[in-house]
Order: C-alpha cells, then structure tokens, then sequence
C-alpha cells in the first residue's frame, strides 16, 4: 500500500513536472534546479550568479525551505521577482509546488529562473520539478565519499559545483579524488570548481548559464 | 490518502520503537542515535570515541546509509560488532530496520550502541529507533543559519555537537552566533563544541557518554 501511494505521487509529480517542462520552454525561459546538503553554498552561488547575469537578463527565484524566508531575504537586494515555498517540514520540493510558485511570478518577464531546493542529499533528486538543467552543489567540506553514497542525487545531476575549494587544505580534502569519485558516477556532467564567495572563480559557471539561456531563447 | 497511509507509517513506527526501547532498558544498554548533514563528521566523531571508549566498554555500531558500507569499514578496524542497513534510496532510518539489525547483533553482549542515521538534516528527525539520546552533529562549515531552517531536526536533538570548530575562521564563521541560534530552537540540550578528529577536543563528550552508559547499566 504504501509503494501504490507513492508510485502514484511520483507518477502525479512527473505529470507536472512535464507540463512544467514545456511550459518553460513555451515561454523561453532557461529553469535550473538547484540541489544540495545543507549550507554547501546554494544561496551564495545564486548571490554572486544574479549580480552578475541581472545586468543582461531578467531572473526570477523560488526558494524552497522547510521553515523559515531566510535565503529569499538574502536576494531581496536584487529587486527580481521571489517566491518562496515553504515546505513546512517536507523534505523536497515537487512539480506542483513550483506550479503554484510559477502562478505567483510572472514568468512572461523571467530569462532565467533558478529553483532552490530544500537542503537534501536524498529526497529531491527523485522529483522531476520541469527544470532544464538539475545543478548539484557540492561542498568539498563534505567529504570524498559522498558521490558513491548519495549516487542518485550525484547520478542525476547534469552540473556538478564543487564548491568551497579553497578549504581543501585545512580539510584535507584531495579534489581530484572527489572529481573522480563524482565521474565513477556520473560519466556525462560538467564538473567546475568554485569558491561561491569569490565572484573570481565562477567564471566558467557564469559562461556555462549564459550559454544555457541563450539556447532556450533562440529555440 | 497520503497523509493517513503516513500517520499509519509513523504509528507503526513509533510502536516498534518503543519496542526497542523497552529491550534497551532491560538489556542494559545505552543506545545513542546519531543524526546530521551529509559529511557533519558523524563516522570519524564514532572513529575518535569508539577508540577511546573500547577499553572500558563493550561497543556495537548500527550503520545506516542509502548504498555503501563504507562508514562500516572503516571501523572494522576496532573489532566489535557492526550491522549495515542499507535504505537502498532511503531517506532515513526506522524503527523496524534498527529492530532486524538488533537481532543480528548480540546485544546481550553490548554496554553502548551507537546507529548512525542516513546522512539527512530532515526527514530521520520524524522517526523514534528507540535510542536513549538523539545526537546531531552540526558542522560549522554548513553556516548560523541552519538551526532555523531545520528547527525539527534541531529541536528534538538531546546533545548538539557543533563539529569542525576549528574551521571556524577560514569559514568566517561566529561560533557564538550558531550557538545562540541553537540555543534559541532547543533550550535544553546539550551544546559541546569540538573538532572531531582532534581527540583531545572530545574529552567532555566522552565524559558524558560515560555518564550515560553508566546510568543505564545501573538502573
């Protein structure tokens, strides 16, 4: 009984999630999905992404979070449009949150939209929310063994960040074991390494999402 | 119909949990419930304690994780007896999974348990096994501003480790601020501050698992 119910929720959030999907495409608006443990730099990688790209396209955010606005508070600077979702407890976001948040922005005016996840290793990479692209940042803080123990989330990224960088040393953390642990489970993401911090090093990523977004405009 | 077939997993769940605890009770033996983020430190904080604690303590360790047995390898090396879950995609331990890894091990012969949960900030905070004490280890790495966002996970915690301290200052994190946010969720646990590879950081943690472990084995 209880994997009937959730084969039909999954089977139900894929439904949305698909006309999500094509809505997105309908208006020309590049989505990304961004996943992660707790505190591994989602929020700051959107910070120093959206005082870039705000000068040359036009975003919009949903932030996700169990509780609290905290993170959507952090990007009220940029005057773009947020919605947040809160889960209230609920481990992920699903298609029909966002399709709910997509009704409260106007999605008409939005180049990029970025979707922010809850903090979660596990639950939201078995939900399809419509992105176009699932973004995975990863914390070098975190450990080289991640990738083969959450393979799923690693698995269906199509970007992976590994963030942090400039804490490998104090870490002890060898990044081309982690980068190779990450390609044992997944051969095809693009792999960059970033300190969201420093607006310098998030070049190539910057490069990668304008490219993205230029794509889905002119199809 | 989602909602009754979840209250239905959680009445189930807290059933055999109690179930545990009673058999923790008569057994004598002080189970700890290890909970955090993906790569907070819970298997090196096992690491450093079981090898202090082994001399005077018959330990047994229950590892949960979603696909591997890595955390269970590496401490193979202590010689004590191990049991792997694996969630296989799981989000979270139970109280029924702890119970079939109880009956592999022989409890009769254990003074202290440690399960060491799926490596998730959300949803094992839902889920009683049945422990004396809910242990959540908090790295500094991940930011002030989780306890907030995480507050059922922060709130039903009995002992808050905040792990990596020593990080503190290439992180350009205030320990005072994630200890006031902290304290302001969950006015009675227990907030030790330590860096988990650092043995001499553990002193007072041990100190209180002896405590523990003694109080159980003389009631």
């Amino acid at each position: 009984m209880e994997i009937k119910v959730l084969r039909n929720v999954m089977i139900k959030n894929n439904s949305v999630g698909k006309d999500n999907r094509e809505l997105f495409i309908n208006k020309k608006v590049f989505v990304a999905n961004l996943v992660s443990s707790p505190g591994a730099g989602k929020t700051t990688l959107l910070e120093n992404s959206i005082s870039s790209l705000a000068a040359k396209y036009k975003v919009g955010v949903i932030e996700g979070d169990l509780y609290t606005s905290r993170d959507a508070e952090r990007l009220e600077k940029f005057n773009i449009p947020i919605v947040q979702i809160n889960t209230e407890g609920g481990c992920h976001l699903d298609a029909r949150m966002v399709r709910g948040a997509i009704n409260e922005l106007n999605i008409d005016n939005v180049d990029v939209l970025f979707i922010e996840n809850v903090g979660n290793l596990v639950c939201p990479s078995s939900f399809d929310l419509g992105e176009h692209k699932r973004i995975l940042v990863y914390s070098i803080t975190e450990g080289e063994d991640k990738p083969k123990k959450y393979s799923t989330m690693f698995s269906t990224a199509d970007v992976v960040i590994i963030n942090k960088v400039d804490l490998s040393k104090a870490c002890k953390i060898n990044i081309d074991q982690v980068e190779n642990e990450i390609r044992s489970i997944n051969k095809k993401a693009l792999i960059l390494k970033v300190s969201a911090l420093e607006p310098n090093s998030l070049r190539e990523w910057l490069l990668w999402l304008e490219g993205e977004i230029e794509r889905v405009k002119k199809s």
